[in-house]
């Protein structure tokens, strides 16, 4: 998508080869009108999938998440990565490293809300090497749910997650496909 | 609102005198038409106050701030609840501790998200103690931001929060407002 190519050059913070940031439209504040129009396109792709719900994992994927869900008219739900007080007791959890937090954190999705009958559109921020995005995969899977597709809005093609997931035969769709950030410089495919 | 009102009554599970789940609709399942209908509603009732931003705590927060934001035509900031390697140095940050998950986190706002120019709505899905509505209040008078009023999905009257923060003179507004729990029955004011 190009407009937002053009929004992650314009903010897209490079703070080494691996990690681009986008605090100003994304993953801190959030732009409302351009994650709409993201949630549009993701909806546009994956509709003839005949999903019944978007999962994500909590945070930053919520709001992408959400308007794809809205556009779809279907339900969210966000995997949350610790358990709460007011989380229920039947849960499908994995353990999952987090490439940018540089921690292991365990995320879990009520059997409430995912299961047998659930056919799951998969959908987050960035997609790494994967850990987070495979983590979903596995809960999906206990859950004996079927997966429909992964949206992602940003893949960094020099890491291993897009495609570890395509290798799998599951269809993945980004919105923006950065091949290096080599020096500074956001480079597209 | 009445539509929020009956859907609590539908799918919230009472688990003690003070503690109400929506998993279903708003803290793990989201239903994205009904959160859209809430952050419309807090746009008309806040738009005359002229907010820049909409401000939040992630996670349960996140899709009642975008949708008020979306509506507002405004960004919306998320604070989050620890420091990640992405996120920057200069945060304004404050400790508090979670009602319902019984412990003390750190929440942080970046400066470059908040500052003097901003006019700040703060948008949260429950209010039980005030404790982080508080704290978020203190990081938008730390950041010189004005608190243009404090939108609540969920009150809980019979805690202090909503009570505290209306004593100083700031506007809160509350969507659906409990009086009690007792007995495993919500009842409405």
């Amino acid at each position: 998508m190009e407009i937002l190519k053009q929004r992650i050059l314009e903010v897209g913070v490079v703070i080494s080869d691996q990690v681009v940031k986008l605090d100003a439209i994304l993953n801190h504040q959030v732009d409302p009108a351009l994650i709409m129009e993201l949630g549009k396109e993701f909806a546009r792709r994956f509709a003839e999938t005949k999903p019944t719900k978007v999962l994500t994992v909590e945070s930053s994927g919520i709001p992408i998440a959400f308007t794809t869900a809205l556009e779809l008219g279907i339900p969210m739900v966000f995997a949350r990565r610790k358990k709460t007080l007011t989380m229920d007791q039947d849960t499908y959890s994995e353990r999952v490293p987090s490439f940018t937090k540089g921690i292991v954190t365990d995320i879990m999705v009520s059997s409430n809300y995912l299961g047998p009958k659930d056919r799951i559109l998969l959908i987050d921020d960035f997609i790494a090497n994967g850990d987070a995005a495979r983590a979903l995969i596995r809960i999906i899977e206990k859950a004996g749910a079927e997966l429909t597709g992964v949206g992602i809005v940003i893949e960094k093609l020099f890491q291993s997650g897009g495609s570890s997931i395509r290798e799998r035969g599951i269809r993945v769709e980004s919105l923006a496909r950065i091949s290096s950030l080599a020096g500074g410089r956001i480079q597209f495919e």
